[in-house]
């Protein structure tokens, strides 16, 4: 699982700083989180490649988070892109994004899928064979989720020689890593653990970003390998965190803490701070396993 | 009269070009013309004050020209802006921006006015004492609109030391600088001529893109001060510009040279062109005083 910071500070795109997009790669998938302006110009920064984007995820509709959106898809148009572009986001991103096409008499020439949430409750967005994709449903100032990517589990590990000594067919191997139990060629019964190892953890990553400091959303993130959460403030602008519903680093911290995640990524910084390195410093009081995000950093969890 | 190009390069953002935008200063107006994605860092960039923008001419709907507005008009919002801005461009232009505005409810605080335009034939969009800005119908795929800037002429230059000898009295001198011919204080008629010299020549600056090679634009912007005419290919893909209603580097010289400007701009370059240079030197054997628009380049035309 690999995670690529595109941009990751607050409200407005500055010569050196990029507002919010993010890319995730995990199972072989490579999910684009949340689009500010700029977002293209960070992907080929970052040597991303467009064609392997297939989802977008947007988290809200504020511009700091989207306004990347249609330029995006209108250069995948440009460079003559084949493959299907799925896009996840609140109701009105299509309405945003057709309209503009249509102004600008620029219709995709590849299929181009919406899919709008308006959900309260968390729901699955995306599954296939090796993840899932559900929403958070966020506290900010309008309808927004965060995302929960979830490997599934693996197969079993099959122990080959164990096998051979029970003189199992080689065509209930699939049956055993599947956690299935077999008969020998013997006649005797084998159970699955004898033959089989757990298959290797599986890693969730839960972006959390814009909101304020909200605890409902710990049962769902329990135990995730990351969390991302958003940390607009330091505990000097604490007053503002709920007025505008964002959360302070600490704020973040206790959510991880509370959460028993394994690692916290802090990022959506307010410009107004020179130095980021106080937001690391803060939170790590509470979570010490904690990072901060910055523009092109790349953060690989094993 | 001094131009900033923060952008001219076609279609797409990239790592170190930008799609078009460029701040004309003329008479103390700053005026934005086009806005494609990264306008808003350009600007900083190039240190153009953001409250000073009190006019956006946007010529027409596909993104390389406009996808910038949205962010910038919410950071003028985040800033703080109190002050007026006038949007003039393609009708649709105001659905597009409100759509984003109401969808992530973010009003901006300050007045904000669309005018938008739909006129096949040229009108006068803007005018105040100084200058007077109207459009230039264009020939693309979608509606689209240069724009002329024009220097209004002001007032006549008054020789006072021949006033004095003239025995005028300090109280006509405005009616001189106006034109006037005044009666002197020994009751004989002056004439204007004879006490004033003309004023400054007028500078205009014409500003085109995108469009197909369109003579009809000649009578329009006859001497000009300065021509910008977008120059999308060189010659050798000279059959490309009619079906995409772009022009090449040769055919820019010629509307430049038909209509007698005194200096052309190119710009708008394709980005399969890794040496503009080349579009010099094409349209330099039609049109000699020729000069190659660039990011973050200024031009200052006296």
């Amino acid at each position: 699982m690999k995670l690529t910071i595109l941009g990751c500070y607050a409200a407005t795109p500055r010569t050196f700083t990029n507002p919010t997009s993010q890319v995730l790669e995990i199972k072989n998938h490579i999910f684009l989180i949340d689009c500010g302006e700029g977002t293209q110009v960070q992907l080929r920064r970052n040597k991303i490649k467009f064609s392997k984007i297939q989802h977008i995820f947007i988290s809200h509709l504020h511009g700091d988070h989207c306004f990347g959106l249609v330029g995006l898809i209108s250069t995948f148009r440009l460079l003559n892109r084949e493959i299907d572009l799925h896009v996840y986001g609140p109701k009105g991103i299509k309405e945003i994004i057709t309209l503009q096409l249509k102004l600008s008499n620029s219709w995709t020439n590849y299929s181009l899928y919406f899919h709008e949430l308006e959900s309260k409750s968390s729901e699955i967005i995306y599954e296939d064979a090796k993840v899932t994709v559900e929403t958070i449903p966020l506290n900010h100032r309008i309808y927004t989720n965060g995302f929960l990517f979830r490997e599934k589990p693996g197969e079993r590990k099959l122990l080959i020689q164990k096998a051979q000594e029970f003189n199992i067919d080689v065509s209930l191997y699939n049956s055993l890593k599947k956690g299935k139990n077999v008969i020998s060629e013997d006649g005797e019964l084998i159970p699955n653990t004898e033959v089989t190892t757990d298959p290797a953890p599986v890693k969730s990553y839960a972006y959390c970003s814009d909101t304020a400091f909200y605890p409902e959303i710990v049962p769902q993130i329990k135990g995730a390998t990351v969390l991302y959460h958003e940390s607009t403030f330091l505990d000097d602008k604490f007053e503002l965190a709920a007025p505008t519903k964002h959360s302070t680093a600490k704020q973040a911290a206790a959510i991880a803490k509370e959460a028993g995640v394994s690692q916290l990524l802090l990022g959506h910084y307010s410009t107004r701070y020179p130095n980021i390195e106080e937001f690391k410093e803060e939170a790590s009081e509470i979570f010490p396993n904690c990072e901060l995000s910055d523009d092109g950093k790349v953060f690989v969890f094993e």
